[in-house]
């Protein structure tokens, strides 16, 4: 083997074929700065390390105190198409919120604590103005989330994706005591859905949405009077994060039964995400009245004519999250979800939907 | 709200936005008795649940007798531009095993044991041909490294992806007693580099593997007299597992020291990994005339005109992972390694290949 070569090289390198290690090195530090402020007491901290660690602290006994039989429960998801208008706009700061939410508030319909979270982002060309906010999304939406971004890779796939484009994927760890494992089981009929605002369209039905708003020819930088900002930021505005104040309201309630069951309404919208927490025996009628949708989802709705049970089979329809609680509990429960306040993170607004009764595991709309 | 719509619909639905449901539960069915095939007793299966459960089993006591400070690792990671040969080839049955090798080779870097793996699939449109073969890689990947595909995401992204192309990144989680994690600190001068042969490329320098193919105008499907098999085949070798061989010389010399540090040879070589590992004093030298690369490096190296050094910081040159063990252990640990068989697993081949010096965190190639 010879010396480490000098420049000028006449053979190929790594970097004439599209990957920069200066630039992915930059990166890695600013980046690392930003994350480590998600960092808890459990994160052990490995310079340059294979893989991120995370202490279960059994000896420290501040786990084993909580969790006398813990499950790790594990999630993960992208961000679909809304990403396309992000490129679109040129603004990367708010996806990798909806990165995290989309894991984290699944893991919560299994009544779980976040732990940690892992993101995977795949992009043409590492550039900084474009992965420094993307990842600083990320870093916000953990912190929402409560939980540490433990981990990622960047990775740089030369000819995958156009200039300025990316994928993002996340993946996030939680925990729950076994007796805890929230499926639905308890519902049963007279029970009440309770349902959480969404911050809108959080991040299903995208590719629906862009079909529409190519149809009627709308432009992303239009102003919209009844949203008081312009279209592309409406549409982006990022997934609510409902750990904290789910967890809230977890803890107060945490006898079996007293939070029967919790459903994301994620990609299938009601119709599809309800059932999946259902018994056999139950079915969910939802009072179509008992809310206002906002203004975003009529004005698809209209414009590209798309039927109304569609609506609710790709939409959230203004309600992000719904939990299934006896009648008893049902005050005390969004009582706690509203009064809910951490820094940085929207109140949640609630409202009693719907109710469960003896049928065939579906949805019906009323 | 009115009655579910009648067809036909002049309004737009999400099939007409180019996601495909009925596809999409076809797949799911498809996939999930595969995916069952890896599932161990500590998996708790929930019927369409929003994220997959792992039970840590402190109660039965199998967990807690062997972890009593149980650190969970986190690893994540693509397979990078080798998915662009499997599109060339319409090969989709074999970068899924790559893709749990990358996030299970780096926890191993950590001492720790695989327990459950999630994949993230993104494509264009969902097609069966290609989504079927792609997971079964996947599961096999998991077989191989001993874990539990415990969930994992197929997004249909249309306009993202060219037809027949997708990307996919692994999540991976492990386990390690806290005192057991391998972090390279025990590493001294005359410690022995044991060197674990590669399968070939495994998914690391496939962008310049691509440069150097257009530039030679080589064609995949050319036979190649010293592979005895394709261009294309070879290329698309799978990333060898290290998990069960590992875990099995680990099990053995479980006391802090005996291995003192695991570098898993990927993306920038042996000069950017090894010294992952290295105290702030201590050099790795490698003897490269103790192994024979296979020809697969030689052929690229000369093709691109590719410098010798730069070789060994793109290719892992025929050694994918290496451990680094005082010289009284080495033969016991190679012996191990190399007796260790599984049922589909390919046997592991060590070498010798260098030694432990004080130094300054560096690679010297000799």
């Amino acid at each position: 083997m010879g010396k480490p070569a000098k420049k000028p090289r006449k053979g190929l390198t790594y970097a004439d074929a599209g990957v920069n290690f200066a630039t992915h090195d930059k990166l890695v530090t600013e980046i690392f700065r930003r994350v480590r402020s998600t960092y808890g007491p459990r994160v052990i901290e490995v310079d340059d390390g294979f893989g991120g660690l995370f202490s279960l602290e059994n000896d420290r006994g501040l786990f084993s105190r909580n969790y006398r039989n813990p499950v790790l429960v594990a999630c993960t998801d992208g961000v679909g198409t809304k990403l396309k208008l992000a490129f679109a706009m040129g603004k990367h700061d708010t996806v990798g919120i909806d990165c995290v939410a989309m894991s984290v508030n699944d893991m919560l319909c299994m009544g779980a604590e976040p732990l940690f979270f892992l993101d995977y982002i795949a992009t043409g060309r590492k550039d900084l103005d474009v992965l420094l906010p993307l990842v600083g999304g990320v870093v916000e939406g953990c912190k929402q989330a409560g939980c540490a971004l433990l981990g990622g890779e960047t990775a740089e796939m030369p000819g995958f994706y156009p200039p300025g484009e990316y994928d993002i994927a996340g993946f996030g760890i939680g925990v729950v005591e076994r007796k805890r494992v929230l499926k639905g089981e308890g519902i049963k009929p007279g029970d009440v859905i309770l349902g959480l605002e969404s911050s809108g369209l959080h991040s299903n039905g995208f590719s629906l949405v862009r079909k529409i708003l190519a149809r009627k020819k709308w432009k992303l930088t239009q102003h919209m009077a009844e949203f008081g900002q312009t279209l592309g930021e409406q549409l982006l505005t990022p997934t609510q994060i409902y750990a904290r104040p789910v967890a809230s309201a977890l803890q107060v309630y945490n006898k079996p039964g007293a939070v029967a069951g919790i459903a994301n309404i994620t990609g299938g919208g009601f119709i599809d995400n309800i059932p999946r927490v259902l018994p056999p025996t139950c079915e969910a009628v939802i009072d179509t009245a008992a809310w206002t949708p906002p203004p975003v989802f009529s004005m698809l709705q209209k414009a590209g004519k798309v039927d109304a049970r569609e609506m609710y089979q790709v939409f959230n329809m203004g309600i992000g999250m719904v939990m299934v609680t006896p009648p008893r509990h049902v005050d005390a429960i969004a009582d706690r979800l509203e009064k809910f306040s951490h820094k940085g993170l929207p109140r949640v607004k609630t409202h009693v939907i719907g109710r469960i009764r003896t049928g065939q595991r579906q949805v019906v709309l009323q």
